[in-house]
């Protein structure tokens, strides 16, 4: 295992303790496993919360920060929070105006998410929403979207939703505009070589040595086909093609499209992505906002790459450039 | 080779390509290999160029912007550019005020800047100086410091410098306080696994499946000892003594440290490092002015981490606040 950690049982509790003394001014840990805002929520404004698996950096903890979460409930590497995590979680971003949960589509994150939910309302009387993300186009067809997982669009998810909420909108207006968000986002992945949990000590699934995975998930679901590494012009061809078939886009349009590594893919090739990704959407006559190129949504040191389109109106627009800070980003 | 790419002689020039499609209101390429400000340097500014391999982003063209870097000239994956591309990347930074040529002390870039100075000279008749980076404790003992390679402290170079040229100090003094910077940076690098030259399409060393290397260059270049990997606290606390070691901290010694990936390794790893580094600085009574922990200076996909300390005083302090900005990294 090719990792630089102490025993793999303290994994997560060591990288937030030294997030935390890196960046005081941004977050805290006022319980275990629970970052919120250093400041605090402002008193009125509606509360986000998120929460999942650790080993995503920037994701999930990364995006407590001015104009985007208020506080996140994070569980061992690639497995959910408990519902009590979750529960201090969301009464840590209560400013009084309610919560919104806002996360990815997986199983026990739903499960125990919906319980705090329940907590949350019976012991603080905090009203409580929730938009989950199911953004990833080859985890289930469109026919049934609602199932499918959530991954990168989760970054324009917390973007758009926390300037609304930052600016005052009430609980219903973040909900209404975080689901819209949620709505207008699709990914795809795809990977080259697995990543190590730390406490399993072995790798998330084999692949050969010039194999590629197309829409393999972020924690190593099964993709789509599995061949020869093709060109990057090719890949970033296919993925956009996907994400078209799901949710098509024509001359006018508005976009902003995130091309984000899952970890050791450097920011040398994201931008050899981006750089075909443009031309195609250049000459279907998309306009191209904000593009972010980086490591936005990782799985630890797993090589691969996810594209993120969101499609724009006005209002989704104004709320992705409107100013954000967290110790990872600032727009 | 697990690498997201087209024809490998492409990597670079689609990679800057992509670079400035992606942010075209902080980088242009007005000559092929050649990254600039997109607003120009201000007319009286001093310029600030740098040059070396590709392959290290953000080092070296992402530190073009306000506040940092005017211009930068681009050579092929861990190559050097050559004489003329340095010349005209001093020719677009100047904005009439002379350049410092600030950049790491590897043989050939030094043999082709010098040169390059003379070109800019000559033919344009800019004033230059020279400020070498020769940072990396390992890659000579301290009687011959001089011949020490540049590795991440240039982060700390180009931030510093950069701040003196946009508030405009004169040329003299860019050079004094960049020269100033890189007397009190200190680095030390480890590493865990090699990265792959495009070109090359094999990795660039062998190392065992549990084996590190401690002082590994940033090209692979030899280190001090290589042995079955350690706890993350003794990787961190033998790196700290070593560079205590050369340059000794004292109680209420200010300083920076940036804890930064050679590409692979995840920010979760990073924050562990930062956790007992930070733990053995509190003991000593060492104060850490904004700690930088992320990927500031890479080796595309190596697996490994480098440590630099910058031993501050007033007049440095202030200058790594001041306010700077480009697609990577804003202060």
């Amino acid at each position: 295992m090719k990792k630089i950690l102490n025993n793999p049982a303290d994994y997560v509790d060591e990288m937030l303790e030294g997030m935390v003394a890196a960046h005081p001014e941004t977050y805290a840990q006022p319980v275990r496993r629970v970052i919120a805002r250093a400041a605090g929520t402002k008193k009125g404004k509606v509360g986000i919360v998120t929460g999942g698996g650790s080993g995503h950096l920037p994701i999930f903890t990364g995006y407590v920060g001015t104009g985007l979460l208020d506080a996140c409930a994070i569980g061992d590497v690639f497995a959910s929070p408990s519902a009590e995590q979750m529960a201090e979680a969301i009464r840590l971003a209560d400013g009084g105006a309610g919560v919104l949960r806002l996360y990815g589509n997986y199983g026990g994150d739903v499960m125990n998410f919906d319980m705090a939910g329940e907590m949350a309302e019976m012991e603080h009387d905090i009203r409580t929403t929730t938009v989950l993300l199911t953004d990833d186009v080859v985890s289930a067809p469109k026919e049934e979207a609602e199932k499918r997982r959530g991954v990168a669009g989760m970054v324009y998810a917390f973007k758009i939703a926390g300037a609304a909420a930052e600016r005052g909108d009430d609980l219903d207006e973040v909900t209404r505009i975080a689901q819209k968000t949620a709505d207008a986002c699709r990914s795809i992945g795809m990977a080259l070589t697995p990543c190590t949990i730390p406490q399993a000590g072995k790798p998330t699934f084999e692949i050969g040595e010039t194999e590629m995975e197309m829409g393999m998930g972020i924690h190593g679901e099964p993709g789509i086909w599995r061949d020869a590494i093709k060109p990057a012009d090719e890949i970033a061809e296919e993925m956009l093609e996907r994400l078209m078939a799901d949710q098509p886009l024509a001359k006018g349009d508005r976009i902003s499209i995130l091309v984000n590594s899952l970890g050791a893919t450097p920011a040398e090739e994201l931008y050899i992505l981006y750089r075909h990704a443009r031309k195609k959407l250049d000459a279907l006559g998309v306009e191209i906002v904000m593009p972010l190129v980086g490591r936005y949504a990782t799985s630890m040191e797993m090589t691969g790459a996810t594209i993120t389109v969101i499609k724009l109106d006005e209002e989704l627009e104004s709320l992705l450039k409107a100013p954000a800070e967290c110790a990872f980003w600032r727009v």
